[in-house]
């Protein structure tokens, strides 16, 4: 029998929405590289959903998209502040060091969000020939905890970083679960953080691959067309790329894609909070649940579910939810749960 | 009315059959980053081609194929002679200078291909700290110019490359078309070259994105998990990019999409050869025509026809064709020729 | 009036037999980059002092040993483990993540030393790709805080390295400290701690500049020609560089350096933790004290001594001591803070 | 017997001026890093020589300054373009490459000199995506080949470079050769050139080491702290290397030197062209002379004295001079070859 997956949003397929875009782009020839014309119309969906000056560029995956913002804002003597436990730090085996030659500052992270007074103890040595100077805060939204920045802590990152001419940059591999989860658009959460950069993810919301680069500061996309191609982030047929992001900016898909997602992760969330002998580890905002469960347990619900081991020692698990979670999956996990 | 595509074989879009495979991989969750079954069965059709000991890994385009390649082969101290005109030289921005972090050494090459003795002359100061130290030869096959590398001729690189310690790589974004042209198998060209590590094409054959690194020395293999990572080149749902391969590699439909364009091309050349004003630069051998025609003649096609200038000081044009090329579109260009 | 020297073991000169050996060098023409006689001596030297299968580079500065010695143990999506505060960490504006690409994983360090259980915390994720391997674990000895990892201390590092298949660096800016406080000679050291590759510092240490990169793992330094050439560390006069080494390890040179700093710093620490409102925060083992004072005692003794305010927060000092150092300079000091 | 040094200017030893300036700046304890008095005043120095508003930086070697500077005007998508047999091509084991990250275009030279001609083959594809893009151009002053531009020359090249919004750097390693040859000031030749950054070079002029990276365009300046500090030429007791400079630009010391070195070459060439089987193959404009002779000849001439066969296959060598070449070593060079 086929294992059910709450390992992972990208176990999740294609959303037939998406799929049917990608299928209807197969008409003929197109011009490669993003000459085409519905590379035109999904950047221009994109302002409007991130406003009129936003500078779009699709990429391949988000280790590309976030590396290559890197590349954007920061050269090889600044640093990245970002948490301990981010996505740039712990799950893209050194890219951002490699790519951008960047020293990554971190910053403890209570439930995967980092604040002022966190982002203040790497803020250090600046003008000081010896040490790498920061440039960049990024944090990720939703974060790699299943949590969620709120617009007014992401309005306090954004007024610190432009008071201490820092660059903000927005990991949103899962910025859809995250305006789900505040019930709020792209824009505004963009612009509460004061977003220079983006990176917003379309392979855990229902695509089959691929991620943008949207700058908020435009001035930074100046030479972003070069830092893609080196950066080996451009694709020739790349109307295949747009097609994916024109569905999920359609018809509110993105949305619906990521509410749906978020409302399985509460309905699993609420199940297993009242399981006596489970405990859920981190505010579940977005589309993870992360709980602490006997070893004996987890190991048996491997054998029917995907799902990773998150902290060995605490036997401490992860379960992600998706756009093509269904109830049922989830009634039978904590049934499975339940019955020990 | 739609321009008809000489441009390139990346202006194609996806055969009907590796779309009908990437919505059969469509059925459900499955194991990212290539723990799927889709992706095991791709891999096994690889090695039938080109060896069980073969070692196989997909990445994301051909930039990302060709570079993470030479990190697998060479150290940033060392350095890939290759073509004046390759495509790692002039058409990746860079890519391997700022990731592998290597001197290309450039060799003139005749209608695209490097000989020894061109090779010979960039094998110099061996030992000498203050040089980069030779360590790859890279041809392409088929070349940048449309031509291919005979059996022999490729015997006589690898015969070379193997008595001075080099390494061998093939850029095979078209290796297909190679084959189909010198009317053999995969493995006997590369068996031929003694190729190390192989890019493997399938974008510019039908493919929606997807190239593959295939090393047939399989010791250089051994951490290329992590550079295909570092390099930004993991996809995450990667069954669809082996979907894809897998259908490619199925019923010879690699094999038909490359001898379908290269006769397109023949068919081409014939046409222009005979019009007395318009002169084939190179040997067609592949699907690519190089011509000089007059100025007036390539600004009139152009209102109808996408397709490259190559070079304007020669007025020299390239036409390419590719799977999905048709005998009326060419007769239409040769119509339009013919009445200047 | 000039300030009196607490600043840096690199504040001070050069020692006059380091100065007499310069001078002699420069007797005509010798053959560059090392090619000469006085060169071949010094390695002859070093050889002596640590074992005749050494393989011994001259390089330019600290952070060009300790980076070029990293990129000969390391892939770029390999890591090294090392202090928070280690100087490859904090003071060398990144050149690591830049030049060689990898990721420094960091370990709390009391008093500046590491241990088996925090390198633990970082050596995770084996085999898994999305995660840099750990490689290599690089420590100070001395410390950047003036300990000395005792030979037992040393000895546990190098079996857990040896077990788990890691290289261990040892950034020896101030090795002949550390010898000389655990009055033991240079090979003792390496041997107990199963050094791999060793950053040898001269210019700390009485010369005018110049550090060794010293390869007690001969196999590594296979291609170190080429990586020292490419990270700029080549000199071209390089016998100036050798002399001054041949002059460091004659008759003792460089272990009566280091004594007599460390006497000096003994003596300077014996003082201090007499007097009731300062309070030295770190072991004094080598040739630096750390202290708390009052703020107003600080920028009191600064008008009439060079040192660094480590800890503005903690109204902490560091206080370097080095081969010129004097007994009336530590009893001026002295003496002004007990006057207050 | 030792041999006489004709191979490099490298081979010579320390001007005794230069050392005398070393010596008297070993007077006790001083500011690293570059904060000391004989620093600012050999900055100073260079002012006066090169404009006020000029920014000078001084690094180890001369790979690390060219390197360095092309790290300050370019990212690593632009490129370099540079003669064939540039030094930071042939002689640099690729640290442009991995450091930088730029590739280098290459100008065919005649006598190592490149022509806005060649220069406007390589300035191609701007705006291309796929193409790294032109930012720098790169001259040595005097050439590899010994050769000089002229004044004309070098604001031939300027105007190009402005015209075409480029870079203009100069390799001046030997720029002081070139001064004395054109019997002109430094800054004449700088602004001739339109130099954004220059690399001015000691350590082949007399001194022991030290080369200087000096911004004739401030605003490049701006970040080459950290540059500097990241690639590892930021040395602690820099004043040893302020010192030689001192030296070397207080009482025309740079211009004795070179113009003895060049008055020593244009002697040596002088008789060497008067010998039938001997012929000058580059004009001898600097300290360099190349010239074809037997091969007989040549073996046995090695036997006396150091100097490099540049081309076995044209049995051609390359004779330095330097400042401390003497009028009775080219008579007995000269009629060793007389005597056959």
């Amino acid at each position: 029998m086929k294992k059910i997956n709450f390992a992972s949003d990208n176990y999740a397929g294609v959303h037939p929405e998406v799929m049917q875009a990608i299928l209807a782009a197969n008409e003929g020839p197109a011009v490669a590289y993003g000459g085409d014309a519905i590379t035109e119309a999904a950047i221009h969906q994109f302002k409007q959903h991130l406003g009129a000056d936003a500078e779009v560029f699709f990429v391949l995956n988000g280790t590309g998209a976030n590396v290559s913002a890197i590349c954007a804002m920061a050269h090889s003597y600044e640093a990245v502040i970002c948490a301990e436990k981010a996505h740039i730090q712990v799950d893209e085996c050194g890219a951002a060091e490699k790519i951008a030659g960047c020293k990554l500052l971190l910053v403890p992270a209570t439930h995967g969000k980092i604040t002022v007074e966190g982002i203040r103890t790497q803020l250090q040595r600046i003008g000081d020939q010896h040490h790498v100077q920061a440039r960049v805060i990024s944090i990720s939204q939703s974060t790699e905890y299943g949590t969620v920045y709120t617009l007014d802590e992401l309005r306090e990152l954004a007024a610190f970083a432009k008071a201490h001419g820092l660059y903000l940059h927005m990991d949103g591999a899962r910025l859809a679960n995250a305006a789900a989860s505040l019930q709020t658009d792209l824009k505004t959460i963009a612009e509460a953080a004061g977003v220079d950069v983006l990176s917003f993810g379309g392979t855990k919301n229902g695509m089959m691959m691929g991620e943008a680069v949207v700058f908020l500061n435009p001035l930074l996309a100046k030479s972003f067309l070069y830092i893609r191609k080196q950066n080996m982030q451009l694709v020739s047929k790349m109307r295949f790329i747009s097609a994916q992001f024109q569905a999920l900016l359609s018809n509110d898909l993105w949305l619906n894609n990521a509410r749906h997602a978020n409302a399985m992760a509460q309905h699993l969330a609420q199940a297993l909070s009242e399981i006596k002998f489970i405990h859920i580890t981190h505010p579940v905002e977005a589309n993870a649940i992360f709980a602490t469960m006997p070893t004996a347990l987890i190991e048996k619900l491997q054998t029917r579910y995907h799902f990773h081991v998150w902290d060995e020692g605490l036997s401490e698990v992860r379960l992600m939810t998706s756009f093509d979670t269904c109830i049922e999956e989830i009634d039978a996990f904590v049934q499975d749960c339940v019955i020990g």
